[in-house]
């Protein structure tokens, strides 16, 4: 049975830094009706992004989530009822749809279709969703790789960077990942197609860096800024691109936090630093999703996710990720068959 | 009567940081001769070049001058010898000629002929040298600006700021100089086109630098680096980009000093940060110089220049120009008709 209030999870109080389960409380709503020109989605899978603790602050790319309002979130979910003739129930849909079971929308709020043909509804979260389109369009659009250039992606292992990795060997590039535990320097070499990678946590001293990267860095695919990116922007060679997808390892922008100074290492090496979001990329989605979803079925790119049953879960799963406690793809599973989680 | 000997300016010790007359000394040697394939150039002016800084430290683009060599930098000159059939007595060039009165070159040596349509020889080392070709070629490569866009300029009176902030102008933006005195700021306005302009010594208030920029920057010619960059770096907006040309105001760089840290606006503005080095753009000389050299005739681009007369006098124009002490293109006079200066 669907429950009878559509449960919510609101912010309570903005955080200072890192969210966490204090900073949401529950507020459950009588199921909305959509109105004309609208549907309503009954979610099925939550994405949990590290992007979120930036949609909770101002100074961001994205108007900060309001004290009250539903957490922001993309999802997976089947239209269950519809006043829009282009969507019609049992159709599965990915956009912006909420923590939440059951989201009011209309087509401004969609990113994409969900391709049955591209496997689990869940994979239009990653591989066919925001990280893997991230991965894909932003090496083509800033990393542009090389045959035989050295590749770095940091989180090596996470949504985005395990994508990236992939991507950078396919492109005939030597590729090194930085990722946060020993099990996901073993997962890089043993799934991701690295052919080196390091757990920064257990040091990140300039040798041993210099060593998996004999040649240095061509393209440093970096989703985390902070002291991992102090450590190889040294090890970056002339006219080395620096692609910012994210910044992880930084809890706190204001005020900015130091940083040793970059403009000489960027004149004098002709670096371009570029940063991606994804969303200014919309037009080539489609495209792009075809083409993972060929590599995918073709057995080339291998993504793994890391799923929390039930929505309560969804904040502590955002702090885990934001710990770098994943292990793969960060998800939410809402139902079961027929079993609300 | 030219010298009996070619006087030298040798590299004597190397600067801990910026560089004066006390770390160069006089090394007079008998004039040489050219080989087969190779000429002989008498120097009459000499380019001070705020890059001449980190010509004599490791860690930059170019392999540092020894100590004990002639100080590296371009000039103009005029052949008195040759050995080389593409090169006859009485032609004009501009080349690597060093802080000397005679050198012999062969064609590796060569920046381009002096083109007399362009008028003085002089010019050759500034709108037509490297100072014009990395204005001109880094708004090209990297700036790109648009017409209703905003353009700031730091050191934009400079050699480089000064054509770049005409050349912004001329492709339709609103241009806005920051400049290191009141004298300077007045000559931006009056010579050089721009619509505001600031003396960034009398402080760089936040505020004042958002009036002259009431919709943001676009695009971010920057030559200095420092504290100039970090009170333009948040004025960027989104999609803006910083052409990084020179880094004038930090003497010292190992260790980096500490900047506030760039990654999140990088980001969240999806900036692009690129290093601009004109030697990586042989290519494109002939033809900007011939651009350049139309505009000029045509009355649209104008330069200064700051002449010293006198060989001995090229250390203390060095130190000058990097306090910021030059009014347009910085030169040494080597020759004044038959007089050696």
């Amino acid at each position: 049975m669907p429950p009878a209030l559509n449960r919510r999870l609101v912010l309570a109080q903005r955080p200072a830094s890192t969210p966490g389960p204090e900073h949401f409380r529950r507020d459950d709503q009588p199921i909305p009706e959509p109105g004309e020109g609208q549907f309503l989605v009954r979610n099925e899978w939550l994405s949990i992004d590290p992007a979120q603790r930036g949609w909770l602050n101002a100074g961001g790319y994205a108007e900060p989530v309001a004290v009250g309002a539903v957490m922001r979130s993309l999802a997976v979910g089947v239209v269950t009822a519809s006043r829009d003739p282009q969507h019609a129930p049992g159709e599965r849909l990915y956009g912006w749809f909420g923590w939440q079971d059951y989201c009011v929308a209309d087509d401004a709020a969609l990113l994409a279709r969900v391709d049955p043909a591209n496997g689990p509804a869940s994979s239009a979260l990653g591989i066919f969703g925001i990280p893997g389109l991230t991965a894909y369009l932003a090496l083509q659009d800033i990393g542009r790789p090389q045959p035989g250039e050295t590749v770095l992606v940091s989180t090596a292992a996470g949504a985005v960077g395990s994508l990236a990795g992939q991507l950078a060997r396919r492109a005939g590039c030597h590729v090194v990942g930085l990722a946060g535990s020993d099990e996901k320097v073993a997962q890089c070499l043993a799934d991701f197609g690295y052919h080196a990678a390091l757990n920064y946590r257990a040091g990140l001293d300039a040798p041993r860096l210099r060593a998996l990267c004999p040649r240095g860095v061509d393209v440093f695919f970096d989703n985390t800024s902070g002291e991992i990116a102090d450590a190889v922007w040294p090890l970056l060679n002339v006219r080395g691109r620096i692609v910012q997808c994210g910044t992880a390892a930084v809890a706190a922008w204001e005020p900015p936090p130091l940083a040793p100074r970059r403009e000489r290492l960027v004149l004098a090496r002709r670096l371009r630093h570029a940063g991606f979001l994804v969303f200014d990329h919309r037009a080539h989605f489609a495209a792009a999703i075809a083409q993972l979803g060929a590599w995918t079925r073709q057995g080339e790119l291998r993504h793994r996710e890391d799923i929390e049953p039930g929505l309560e879960r969804a904040p502590a799963a955002l702090a885990a990720l934001l710990r770098g406690e994943n292990r793969g793809k960060k998800l939410v599973r809402l139902v079961d068959g027929e079993r609300v989680l």
